[in-house]
């Protein structure tokens, strides 16, 4: 049986700001990084032996990541990043405040926008100063200019059932560090979560969520490592 | 015309130790952080734009790696680790003492272990204190027991000419952080340096070598970027 763990990044200078993240490229804070400490240290003591860690092309994943290898004493492993990856593409919300962008839009259309499974926010403007495709690490890809959560597991679902999904039937433990979205696109997907049920899933940061699959893909387990912040994981 | 950039990884636990360390896995000491982040800081106002890097298995380049990226800006990387990058596999010296091991061999055999071209230490007894073939890492893997830098250059350049030369020739622009011998056996083949001149080519830790090699992996310029700590370049 492989094992499949999840890790959402924690604390962002952008979380504690406020701001709409999306695919801008904003660093861990101090908290985020300590959350990342103890991540490595849980998996460091399960003595799961990862053959092979994926993660988003954004930083506040790839040091979540590098961080926890560290405590783990695992920086030897294989990583494979991919914008594929990546966290849900904010369009033209990127880099806005969240009450001035209520303020400005109604409260309730920020929510649509949040919360609904299929409705994205305003594309972002082509050469906006929070455009991620001025990015040279988007340089020649095809990338979204906004994304409802629908759109981002259409993005994210193909990614992972052609690169990650053949390692785990083939019995390889894969850790990933991702984004709350991206990674609610991998358990919608797995735990077969119903369209208006995902978006109330709430992934913990810092916490990762230990899956073990069969080799049909089947999850036969599923739990948080730090208990004490654990969420309500999806039936399966 | 590709760019190719060697970085020697910077002080670790057991330089300062003066022991002998090749394949085992110790850390940099803040010292050796502060050479990196220096390389990063360099590479960073180069302004080059790397393709891809490639670094040993071994935390001391590894982190060496990922500390200049973050300076770089370039987290996102594609980084391919492998064991073929490793330093130098020091043999039955791994861990000794160097002062220790001159009392014990004599200093005059000492110095041929260290200085010769083709001969390697005694080989590493199965199953000792540090012996690197226990650790998880090489599982299944057929890995040497000691190494001369003959053995080393062996062993690196099939990896180089297979995975790394096809990118140069492509134009790709690739970053290498690794050890003193393995940088030495490729120094040693681009450069065309003899054999017994090769051995007393000290490459500067923590002062990336940046190469310009044409399509067929000529050297038509080679520089070190902090010119103040730069040691003799072969000609070419």
């Amino acid at each position: 049986m492989a094992k499949l763990v999840l890790i959402r990044h924690g604390q962002s200078e952008w979380n504690l700001q406020n701001r709409f993240t999306g695919w801008w490229d904003v660093n861990l804070t101090d908290k985020g990084v300590a959350e990342a400490k103890k991540s490595g240290q849980m998996l460091a003591a399960s003595g799961v032996a990862f053959d092979q860690a994926f993660v988003s092309v954004q930083k506040r994943a790839i040091r979540t990541l590098w961080i926890a290898l560290e405590e783990m004493e695992r920086t030897w492993l294989p990583v494979t990043k991919d914008w594929h990856l990546n966290e849900r593409h904010y369009g033209g919300l990127t880099g806005l405040d969240k009450a001035e962008t209520a303020a400005k839009h109604g409260k309730d259309q920020v929510q649509i926008w949040r919360r609904s499974y299929d409705v994205p926010p305003p594309p972002m403007e082509k050469g906006a100063e929070f455009d991620p495709a001025n990015d040279v690490r988007y340089a020649g890809l095809d990338v979204p200019m906004t994304e409802s959560l629908k759109l981002t597991l259409e993005r994210v679902m193909p990614y992972f059932n052609a690169e990650i999904a053949p390692l785990l039937k083939a019995d390889k433990n894969i850790l990933i560090a991702a984004h709350g979205n991206s990674l609610r696109a991998i358990v919608k997907d797995l735990f077969d979560v119903a369209d208006d049920v995902i978006t109330g899933v709430e992934i913990p940061t810092g916490n990762p969520l230990m899956i073990d699959l069969d080799a049909d893909l089947k999850v036969k387990s599923a739990a948080y490592m730090d208990a004490d912040r654990a969420t309500e994981i999806p039936s399966f």
